[in-house]
Formats: structure tokens, C-alpha cells, sequence
């Protein structure tokens, strides 16, 4: 009750610190606003109607029903795409909660007759047939309502919708369907206070409790179980299927029990949802108030170490050296290079202010840092002595980008290496190049165990200004879509010439030592996408699952088997062995935490660390100290073996070393079969919409890439407003043609344009 | 010649693009001005008189006397401050240069008569005595000339000046003196042409022969000795220091001699050039061309990733964990604490615009990050269980100060770790603010073997919005200025509290549940301020000089004593023997290299790696292979002893562990030596001009500090342009305060107040 009182008072000052914005007119105004008060039109886009002045209304009439919000989180206007982050960024949020929906329908009418809307108000995961709903409700040709039915009834945006705008006047006049599913829920939900910028937490039973408040005999809350419903019309069309809704019932009842420590939402239903619960769950990763940045915890941040000082070893191998240049960069030198610019301008973030000074020019945060390095490599490259020139720095880049943040895969600040080389010979560089390709598919297959598959990147898609760009391309099997995982650029001779930034020795093979040699550059980066992508592809519905080479805890040892009736003496011994096992593993070498957390039982702490993706348990209880063993159970598999423990020094590193290859191996299947083969257009669509990549005959002209983005795009099936575009762009044209048949000159045809192909190459949708 | 020819088109080019900023008068005549062209009131101050036309016009003339710029650089107007630094950060700089002065004096005249100015053109270091140039030359009275003079005769202001303002039109009108030092130099010398944004690089023989072109009969030019007319003088005014002036030409000369590979500017006489010149040198840093903003090469990135690997060990064992938090902070968030940013909000740098966009509210670069951390804290403390929360991270910050900046020691942005932590104890932060401070204590004093003293800091000196500071003062004693090395804060329950931050949890120790603790806080971090420390303690007149743990060369070896008669059988046993001991030492820990380079001599060698301050070198020749030892000479005493190549496994880890115990017992004993009890006003200012730092009993007021601070500033002597502030504040107060007699309560004054003492407490000028 701490937390509601808490909410109700900050609810006051919030209110207290509102001004409307029709009474701030200029800036002027604003000045003269009584300290502290914040005025609404900075932090709040206007509302179609609807003031703040309703939340404090609508807690008052809330606590008069003894209903507390849990919370109370005021964010900018917030749509149904961003609104989850918008909470999730907000402290005061509760850590785990779901959204809610609210949608309004308008079922046909006559003419004359006043329309009857129906509201339904359902879990964001949940799958809402409204014909069903209608057919069911006896509603004819149920249809979206317009924005202008919106502002009739509820004079309010869909933006601002849930259940309370619903009221002792609105109530009557509509017809409320109630997801089943969120009465019986012991889950928080996030609820619009008739806004698109307040939200409160209320749990299902406290929406049920409302929602009966306003019922009436002649307006019966509708409840409806969604996913009977479903199954229902699924069984109706087809009589194969009678087993299925008992089975799906039961996946979903599982889901649901475990609302408070699990994922809540499945993988498969809400790609999106999931991920982002699954790293706020696993304390991977939490949102932050500025937008598309996001704090890595511990959690996260460990493996991006265990990253860094395995790719530092082999890199010094090479004879990189680490270095550090500054984060700030000139407009004048950024904007050296034309076709390098125009690739980054957009997103490029300037700092025009200090303290209260404005700066004379603007400065950029770097995006990349070719144009920071290269002036120096001029100034340090005086003879073919000084090279080859290597250097590498681990740094944080930032990419403004607009369209919608993705944790470690599409945000605004990211961590990343960013390695540039320059070399006497094209040779030199080539051959680096792909040892760096290389290393970058050793991080993803042998440590993330992620499959990626290495080739060139078209004209097209390669790095802005270089000549070539090499890649490890990865892939989602859940959306189907490929994610460029790794680059490794051959900047040829373009930043080194004379207009640009004029890098040269003195030809040490030109016998009258007056020609100038450009030195051959190459670029290459690895970021923080590295951990998302491997989230993406191992992670389930109990959340985070871990490569053992990556985790900072391999193996958890769970105490079990504890009772009332277990005495002191046992639980001693049971614990002690707990610990003993933990530091026999950590001599061993392996990362071992004993969790002998008091209060906790040993259901929450394996749900606590399978969520955290800790690739082994071992279990002991009393049984097992007799045995003298302990319970194995993976992380991957769910599969339980018990395990001496004479033998845990040997037994346990290779079931680890097991769990990481096993983990390799059902990835790559995976990616492999669905990295479809195709040679006609007709085919290329539908295979992307099986969630595959095509491997196609290629005739690697640009225009013809264009038109296979548009034409792919054109014929998608209807996209999610969170999803990257829909069009398919080459991914890669794999190194290894080998796998699918030779592509015979004159007589291959490109599948997309019918010209001749050059070389078979991966398109699909991708991140 | 390759160099002066691109020079000399890149002139052309600029000279081309420009056009005179009074030919722009509104925003609309920029954008009309031709494509690439630079108008000139944006890159350019407007200058008294004087256009860059006129560069043009100067090359031409050198040209016409066959002189050619090894370089020409144009940058922002600059005065005599920060002229170097400039150049510096010009990537078309050559990368060794010294700067010249050019001083105009007035002699006097009757007063009809016309004055003849003195021109006296001198090297940056060299002492100028004008009285004495006077005397030499017959003139009275000679007094620095007023602008106006400067604008008569060469229609100029003060930072345009060079020897470049002579032409045949006003060499006859003056007396010109030119160091004689300069004439005969090998060195580059940077030369202003006639503007203060523009200099061209001239040879001490190209300035000499352009002068001597303009000399007349009646107008000779007069090349002075200031060494030998310094020492003159002072054999003059002292008959005991006889032996003085052979003794200090001979240091000057050696200098000189080595002015191509050597530092070139004496740490004694010039310390913020020898700085800039030992760290470029030694290739530890390098300009940037965004004004406080240094790269850092991996000669000392290498050095900062020690101090990481060594750090995160110890910490990790306290139970800190790394993570990563956003580089942005809103507004909004940034304020929170107004004590806190009151003491960084003038050095903001705010970030406005992305891409074509403005940001609707501009966001913050973090100077530091409690704001950024500590909602969350709030978010994910939730029970006593989650306590302690300790949190570290390697980041980037950003304080754009307006002083000078200074390479690693004062930068607008810098490398740091920043831990913060929270306890549910004030007993807990207590003990860890101390942990973490003798941690700092041991980076300084068994890595990089700078001593320092431990201490709490005044009310005054605190960090803004905590309770509390504890430090690691530092001592630099060619300048007798303190450091500030690195500090531990306990933030006490500041930023904890509900209006703050409202980090509590329920009070495991109450018995009714109810009651809130407010967390306690620390906060403690670390910078690349760690490098320039001791690169000012330790480093020497030959350039660099690193403890043994940091150096990531610890040991160089030298094939020595290879003549035209050495036989390719006894040149291939040297290098091979070379390449042997290398392994040898490679296995047995030491980071050993050995240095074959063709076509450099071992003089070459010797002075290269002197500069990079290696901390031993290994020499072997034809004689050391008969006797099958190897020479070992000590970067930090020169020392030379024979090591048998039998003993060298055991024999070099203990000299090197040697070097680093006698480098930090040497800077020790010098700091000490400098810590002055003083218990009188009188004797305070004096001893801080004695270069030392201040012990004194104090009251611990603010108002007193603030009071002594100002009498120390007013009675200092006169201060350079670049040097900080001349007044003394408080450095720490010593948590040993064994070291000094004991204060009596009511009987022992503060020495600068006379009220009740506290404490003995450290006072010094500091940087």
C-alpha cells in the first residue's frame, strides 16, 4: 500500500504543477509561469479534447469504487506503437505489467437508427476476431469506428482509449466485451486515463470490478474467452482439428500461471512483445527517457566484455593496437566525403550549445569515425615504414535514426569496435579484410552460437564511400527476417587520394622514388547487436537462453527438497554442499553461483534463473547428498540427468561444451532450411511470406534491386506498424556459391529481371 | 620537395576559395556566394589590417628568393597562448616544429624625433632580456611597444607578428635582432604570414637567408647569443658563478644538438611545452582539430587499459558489476539536483538538432552520470534484498570547459570509470568510499609510481550535491602545483531522498514494516587524468619515462656495434641472438621487443625509444655475444650495467621491479620534501612560490578558504597566460595528521584566520 500512496500523492503534484497550454500563448508567457509549474503545450501535445485535470477525476472516482491504480506514469502522447516504451522508459512504471487494447467497432445500422458501439477491451497478445465477437453478439457487419464516432461518444482519440472511458453515461450506450482472460488475471495491466499521455496500472480484477459497476440489466458485460472463440471457428471450418483447442487451451493456461515470473508473452504471437520482455525480464537490458537509448545491465554488458577480450586476443595477433579518438567531430571535416556523408547526414546528432553559449559551428556526434581518423593517418603515414597502419577502438557511436528503435539492434547510441587499417597494397587489405570476416563469424558461431552466413554486399547496400563491403548475415527464424550481423569494408583507395584525405608514402617500388603510393584503407565494426541477435534466436517463452561460453553464470545450484519437517542439521549439510559444489566447479573453471537465497523457494529460483538463461541447474536435496549426486537439468532442453558428483569437475565442462554446440547445431538446421533456392519471380514472394530467405540467380544491377524491393514490397502480406519494411533487399551473395547449382553465363537468368546472372545471392526481409 | 610543391598548390587553392568578409553582409549573400567558396567572416576573425590575399603575395616573394614553406596552415585566429595548439591540431602541420616569437620594442627618443623600433625575433624558449639588448646595441630605455606603434609601422597587430613583417619597405625603418640559436637551428620554425591565422614553416637558414636579403649597410642585421648575453650578464652582476656559463651552454647545446629526435624544450624552462612536445614525441596523444578534444594513441591507450584490467579485477571481488547507461540525459533528469548541476551546468553540451531536425527539447552529453543512473536505481530497488547495488561503468564524459585545456589533464572530453553504488548503511558506504580510494592509491603508487596523500575534501571543494569527499592529492613539482588524482564521494542520502530521487526501501529493521530507508549512496571515479600525472612526474629532458607495469614495452633490444667491416655472418648471429633474448624474456612474462628495423642506426634507436620512455634497454653487439651477455641501460637513471645472458629470466623482472620501486621512491621523496609545515600567514605565500604545498593548521571555514584563496592570488608572482589560477585553495585534508604536531583544541590558530584549527590541511596552486 506503500506504492499507491505514493502514487496518489506524486497524482496531486502532478495535477498541482499542470497549467493548460491555451494559456501560454509566447515565450514570454512561459517565462513568467510560477516556478516549477510546467507548461502543458512543451510537454504534452494537445489532446482532441480531454484535459489532465480528468486523471485527478478519474482517480477520485476510482477510490470512491475502493479501486487504487498501482501507479500512475504521465509520458508524452504515446500511440499503440510506442506506448509499451514509453512505460517501460518511465521509473515509476511497475517492472512487469501488460497492455491493454481497446477497440471500438461500429456494427451496422439503420440509417435512422442511433448506432450501438462495440467496445472490446482485450490483452495486447490477444487475437480478436470481430466478425466472431459479432456473429456470436448477434452484430451485423461489424467495422472499425471512425475517429469521428470517437470524438461523438467518448470525445476523445484512439490513442486515448481503455476501459475507463467508459462511464455511469457512456456505459448504456455501447456494448463492452470483456476479454475473459483479464478478469481471472493476476497480472498488472496498463491503462489510458481517457489519455494519450497518462497511464494507470490496474490489475484484471479491479478492471472487472469497474466494469460491473457500470453493468445494468439491460447492458450485460459481455466476457469472452478469445481464444475458445477461436477455436471454435477453427473447429467449425474444420473438422481435422478436434484436438487441437484442448492442447492450445493447456500452452496458454501455462503461459498465464506463470504471468508473474515468466515471459507472459509467447515468442510465436508477439515477436516483439516477447523480446522486449524477455530482456527487461532477464535484467538484460531497461528503457530509458530517451528515446531508442537503453541502459545495459550487467547482465548484458558481460557478454559484450567476454566479446571484447576474445576479439582483443586475436585481433593484437594481428597487430592491431587499441587506441581512442575523440567522440566530436567538425561539420567541415565529417563532410568530407560526399557519398560517405550522404549515408550518414541524416542521422547524425549536433551538439550547437555549451553551458549557455552557443558554439560557433556545430559540432557532430560521430556516427563512424573515418573522417575523425584519416586526417591523422595522413599526418602519420610519412613512408611505406610506417606501415601497415592499424588501429582499433572500442567506442560508442551514435545514429539518429526516425524509424522505430529496437533494443541492441536499431538504437541511437550503440557500443561497438570500429577498426581502420591502411596498407601499402590492395593485397594487404583484401586479405584482412576477410580475417576480420572471419573473427566476426568465430564471435557469432563459437561464442554467441549463432549461424551467419559470409558474403559481399551488393553496390547497392555496401558501406557508404568504400569499395566493397563483406558480411556475416544472420537470420530470425520467428519473423523470417535476415539481420546484417557484421561488416568488414575494403575502403580501397577512396579516402586515401589526393582530393580526399591525401594518404601516401613515397613508392618503395618506383625505382626514381618520386611516385606517391595511396595507402589501401579497410574499416570493419562489430556492435551491441551481437547480444540482441543472440536473444532473438535462442531465447523461449521461459525467456533468456544462454551459450554457455558467453554466460556470466553457467551453472546455478539450487538447494531443493527442503519441507517443514527437513532439520537444521539437513538444510546445513544440503547448503553446504551447495557451496562446496560452487567452488569446486569455479576451480574447475567453470562460472558457478550457489543461489542459497533465504525466503525464496526453489520453484521461483529456477524460474528466476531460467528466465536469466543460466545454461545448467543442478539441483541437490537430501536424496541426492545420499547419492552423492546432483540433478542436471539444461537450460536449451529442459532435459534432467543426474550427475555424480565425482565426476562434476569433467562431467559438467563438457555438458556445457555439449549445450553449446547442441545450441550451434539446431540454429544453423534451422537457418539452412530455410534458405530456400529459387530461380522464378513467381516464387520469391511467397517463399518470404514462409518466413524464408530466397537464394536466387542474381543479376546484380542496382535498378534491378530497386525493383525487387518494390515489387516485394507491394505484394507483402499487410505489415505490423513496428515491423521494418516489408520489401525483400539482397542480404548478401554468399562466398560459398558451391551449395547451389553453377550459374551458367548466357544462360542463367537473373529470377527477378530475366537478364543473365552473375552470382546466386540471399534477399529477404530483413532488420 | 614534395611537400612544399603540395603546400604550395593547397595556397592557391585557399587563397582561391576566399572571399573578404566585408563582401558578405546578410545570410542571403552567403548562400549566393559561389560553390566552395568560405566567406571569409565565418572561418576568419577579421583582421586589423591586412588580408589573406597578402599570403599569396608572401610566397610569391619566397619563392622569388628560392625559399619554399615546408607548410602553410590556416586556422582560427590565435594569440600567443594558444598558437601551438592550433598547429598542432592541423593535420597539414609537420610534426616537429618550434615556434618563433617576434617582439617589437621602443627604444627611447627625443621627442621629435622619429623612434626606431626594435625588432627582436626570438625562439619560443629562449629568454629574451630586452634591457640587455639595449645595452648591447646602444639603445635607451627599450619598453615593449604600444599597438598603436605596431599599427604604424606595420600596419599589424600584436599576433600577426613575424620576421615576415620586414620587407624592404620597413626593415630600414627598424633595428632587427635575431637570436642567433635560430640561425644556425636545423629545426622547423612556425612562422606567422603577417596574420593571425595563417603560418608558414619556415628552417632557421631559410629565416636567416629571407633577412639577410633586406639588409643594408645602415641597416645590418644583428644576430645575438641570448645564452651567452644572459650568462655575460649574470658573470657580471656575480663573480661566484664563474664556472656557470660553460657548464649551462654545454646543457643547452646537447638540447639543441638533438633537436630532430630529442624533446627540444627544457621541462624546467618551458613545462606546458615540453609536455605537449614529450607527449607528441613519445606518440602518447595528438591534437584534434576540435579545440580540448586530444586523440590518444595507443602508446598511452595501452596505459589506460592496464589500469582497466587491474581495476576491474579488484572491484569485481568488492561485488561491483560493469554496465553501460545511456551517453544522453534530458533536461529535464540532468536538473534534478540542483546543488549538483549548479556545479556542472556551465560546461553542458547540449546536443539540438539531428540530422535536418530540431530535437523539440535539447538533450544533455552526460559531464557525469548520478542523474542519468539514479531513477533507476529508484526503479530497481525494491526490497533490502536488492541491496547492495553496485554499478560500474568505462564511459566517455563531457565537461566543455571554457579554461585552457590541457592534454589529459584538463579535456572537454575524457576517459573515466564511474562507479555508484548504493547500501542500506551509512557504516556500508562509509567502508567502501575508503576501499575504492585506496584503490586510486595503489593505481598511482604500484602502477604508475606517482605518490599521493589521502584526504577529505573542504566543504568548498567537495563534489556538488554530496556529503562528502575523499581524494588522492597529487603533487607536480617542476610547477609546485597539486593535482587532483582521483575521488571517492559518499553521496550520503542526497540524491536518495523522496523529493530527489526517492530510492528507499521497507526498513528490514523495523518491527512494524512500515517505516522507509533511504538508501545510501557513493559515487567514485577514476580518469585519463591518471597518464598526465605521470607523465609530468617521471618524464625528463629526453622525453618519456614509464614505470615498468604500465609500459606495454617494458623492454627494448638493440643489435649494437655493426660497422661497414661486420661480416653478414656476425650481423645475422647478432640479430638472431636479438630476436632469441626477446622470446626468452616474451616466456618469461616481460614484454620484451626487439628493435631490427634496417637502416637506422643504433643512435637512432636509442634515442627513439629514450623518448617513448622504455623502461629498459638491452644492447648487444659482437663483444656482448663473445661474452654472452647483454648491456642493460635504465631509462630512468641511464645507469649501465652487463647482464650475463644466462641470468636474464630472473635478472631483468627484478631490474625492472627495481626501476619501478626507485621511480616512485624518488617522486616520493620529492613530494614529501615540498609538504612545508607553516603554522604563519607570512610564510605561506612564500613557500607556494617556493613551489611547495602548504601544511597549516586551518578552521576548516569556507569563508577563510575563500579569503586565502584571494590574498595567495593578489601577492603571487606574475602569472603565465596558460598557467591556472595563482591562488591556492585547499587540497585535502590529510587523513594522516600523524605527520604533524598535534592541534590543541582552543590553542592552535589557523594560520590564516587566527579562529580555533581543526584539522592540518594541504594548501597549494593547483591545476
Amino acid at each position: 500500500m506503500l506504492v499507491s500512496r505514493h502514487a496518489a500523492r506524486r497524482l496531486t503534484r502532478i495535477s498541482r504543477r499542470l497549467i493548460p497550454a491555451q494559456s501560454i500563448t509566447s515565450q514570454k508567457r512561459v517565462e513568467s509561469l510560477p516556478k516549477g509549474a510546467v507548461p502543458l503545450c512543451f510537454r504534452y501535445r494537445p489532446l482532441s479534447t480531454g484535459t489532465m485535470a480528468s486523471v485527478e477525476s478519474i482517480t477520485q472516482s476510482l477510490t470512491g469504487l475502493s479501486i487504487q491504480p498501482v501507479a500512475v506514469v504521465t509520458h508524452d502522447a504515446t500511440n499503440a506503437t510506442n506506448w509499451r516504451e514509453a512505460l517501460q522508459a518511465s521509473s515509476s512504471a511497475p517492472q512487469s505489467f501488460e497492455t491493454l487494447k481497446t477497440m471500438v467497432y461500429k456494427p451496422k445500422t439503420a440509417k435512422t437508427a442511433t448506432p450501438v458501439p462495440l467496445v472490446i477491451i482485450a490483452r495486447e497478445s490477444t487475437e480478436v476476431n470481430s466478425t466472431a465477437v459479432g456473429k456470436k453478439l448477434n452484430l451485423k457487419d461489424v467495422r472499425v469506428a471512425s475517429e469521428d464516432l470517437l470524438n461523438e461518444f467518448f470525445a476523445l482519440d484512439k490513442n486515448s482509449l481503455s476501459p475507463l472511458i467508459l462511464t455511469a453515461e457512456t456505459y448504456p450506450k455501447v456494448t463492452t466485451v470483456l476479454d475473459a482472460s483479464i478478469a481471472s488475471s493476476s497480472s498488472l495491466f496498463a491503462v489510458r486515463a481517457r489519455s494519450s499521455t497518462t497511464t494507470l496500472f490496474l490489475t484484471g480484477k479491479d478492471i472487472l470490478a469497474y466494469l460491473r459497476t457500470l453493468q445494468t440489466q439491460d447492458a450485460p458485460l459481455q466476457e469472452i474467452d478469445f481464444q475458445a472463440l477461436m477455436s471454435e471457428g477453427q473447429a467449425a471450418s474444420t473438422t481435422q482439428a478436434a484436438a487441437a483447442p484442448a492442447k492450445k487451451e493447456k500452452e496458454d493456461a501455462k503461459i498465464e500461471g506463470a504471468v508473474q515470473i515468466a515471459i507472459g508473452i509467447k515468442k510465436e504471437v508477439d515477436f516483439a512483445g516477447w523480446y522486449t520482455n524477455v530482456l527487461i525480464k532477464a535484467e538484460m537490458l531497461d528503457y530509458y527517457n530517451v528515446s531508442g537509448c537503453y541502459i545495459l545491465r550487467p547482465w548484458s554488458y558481460s557478454i559484450w566484455e567476454v566479446i571484447q577480450d576474445w576479439f582483443n586476443v586475436r585481433i593484437r595477433e594481428m597487430g592491431v593496437q587499441n587506441a581512442y579518438f575523440p567522440m566530436f567531430v567538425s561539420a567541415k571535416v565529417l563532410e568530407r566525403e560526399k557519398d560517405h556523408i550522404e549515408g550518414f547526414s541524416p542521422e547524425v546528432a549536433w551538439v550547437t550549445r555549451a553551458g549557455q553559449s552557443e558554439l560557433e559551428e556545430p559540432i557532430a556526434v560521430r556516427p563512424t569515425s573515418e573522417t575523425v581518423m584519416y586526417p591523422y593517418y595522413a599526418k602519420w603515414i610519412k613512408s611505406h615504414r610506417d606501415l601497415p597502419l592499424k588501429l582499433n577502438q572500442w567506442n560508442n557511436v551514435v545514429r539518429w535514426e526516425f524509424k522505430n528503435p529496437q533494443p541492441f539492434l536499431r538504437t541511437r547510441e550503440f557500443l561497438w569496435q570500429e577498426g581502420h587499417t591502411a596498407f601499402l597494397t590492395k593485397q594487404e587489405a583484401d586479405k584482412e579484410v576477410h580475417e576480420i570476416l572471419d573473427l566476426y563469424r568465430q564471435v557469432y558461431e563459437d561464442l554467441l552460437a549463432v549461424p551467419v552466413i559470409r558474403g559481399v554486399k551488393s553496390e547497392k547496400e555496401k558501406f557508404a564511400g568504400g569499395l566493397y563491403t563483406t558480411t556475416v548475415e544472420g537470420f530470425i527464424p520467428t519473423t523470417g527476417r535476415g539481420v546484417q550481423a557484421g561488416t568488414s569494408h575494403c575502403l580501397g583507395q577512396n579516402f586515401s587520394r589526393p582530393e580526399m584525405f591525401n594518404i601516401f608514402v613515397e613508392d618503395p617500388n618506383d625505382p626514381t622514388g618520386q611516385a606517391k603510393a595511396y595507402v589501401w584503407q579497410n574499416s570493419w565494426g562489430l556492435s551491441t547487436r551481437t547480444i540482441g541477435v543472440m536473444v532473438m534466436i535462442h531465447g523461449d517463452n521461459q525467456g533468456l537462453v544462454l551459450p554457455p561460453r558467453v554466460a556470466s553464470i553457467q551453472v546455478v545450484i539450487v538447494p531443493c527438497g527442503i519441507t517443514a519437517k527437513t532439520t537444521d542439521e539437513q538444510r546445513k549439510a544440503i547448503s553446504d554442499k551447495c557451496e562446496e559444489l560452487a567452488n569446486v566447479l569455479k576451480k574447475a573453471g567453470v562460472k558457478a553461483k550457489a543461489d542459497l537465497r533465504e525466503g525464496y523457494t526453489p520453484g521461483f529460483k529456477f524460474n528466476d534463473w531460467e528466465q536469466k538463461g543460466v545454461p545448467l541447474r543442478l539441483e541437490i536435496g537430501p536424496a541426492d547428498l545420499v547419492k552423492n549426486q546432483t540433478l542436471g537439468v539444461r537450460r536449451d532442453t529442459g532435459v534432467k540427468a543426474p550427475i555424480p558428483l565425482a565426476d562434476v569437475t569433467s562431467a559438467v565442462p563438457n555438458l556445457l561444451e555439449t549445450i553449446q554446440s547442441d545450441m550451434f547445431k539446431r540454429a544453423q538446421d534451422t537457418y539452412f532450411s530455410r534458405l530456400k533456392q529459387v530461380t522464378r519471380w513467381e516464387d520469391v514472394v511467397p517463399t518470404l511470406d514462409e518466413k524464408c530467405v530466397v537464394v536466387m540467380p542474381w543479376c546484380e544491377e542496382e535498378a534491378c534491386e530497386d525493383d525487387i524491393k518494390e515489387r516485394s514490397a507491394r505484394s507483402a502480406e499487410p505489415q505490423d506498424e513496428r515491423a521494418p519494411s516489408a520489401g525483400a533487399k539482397s542480404l548478401c551473395i554468399p562466398f560459398d556459391q558451391s551449395r547451389w547449382p553453377p550459374i551458367e553465363p548466357g544462360k542463367t537468368e537473373c529470377a527477378a529481371c530475366g537478364k543473365d546472372a552473375k552470382r546466386w545471392t540471399m534477399f529477404g526481409r530483413s532488420y
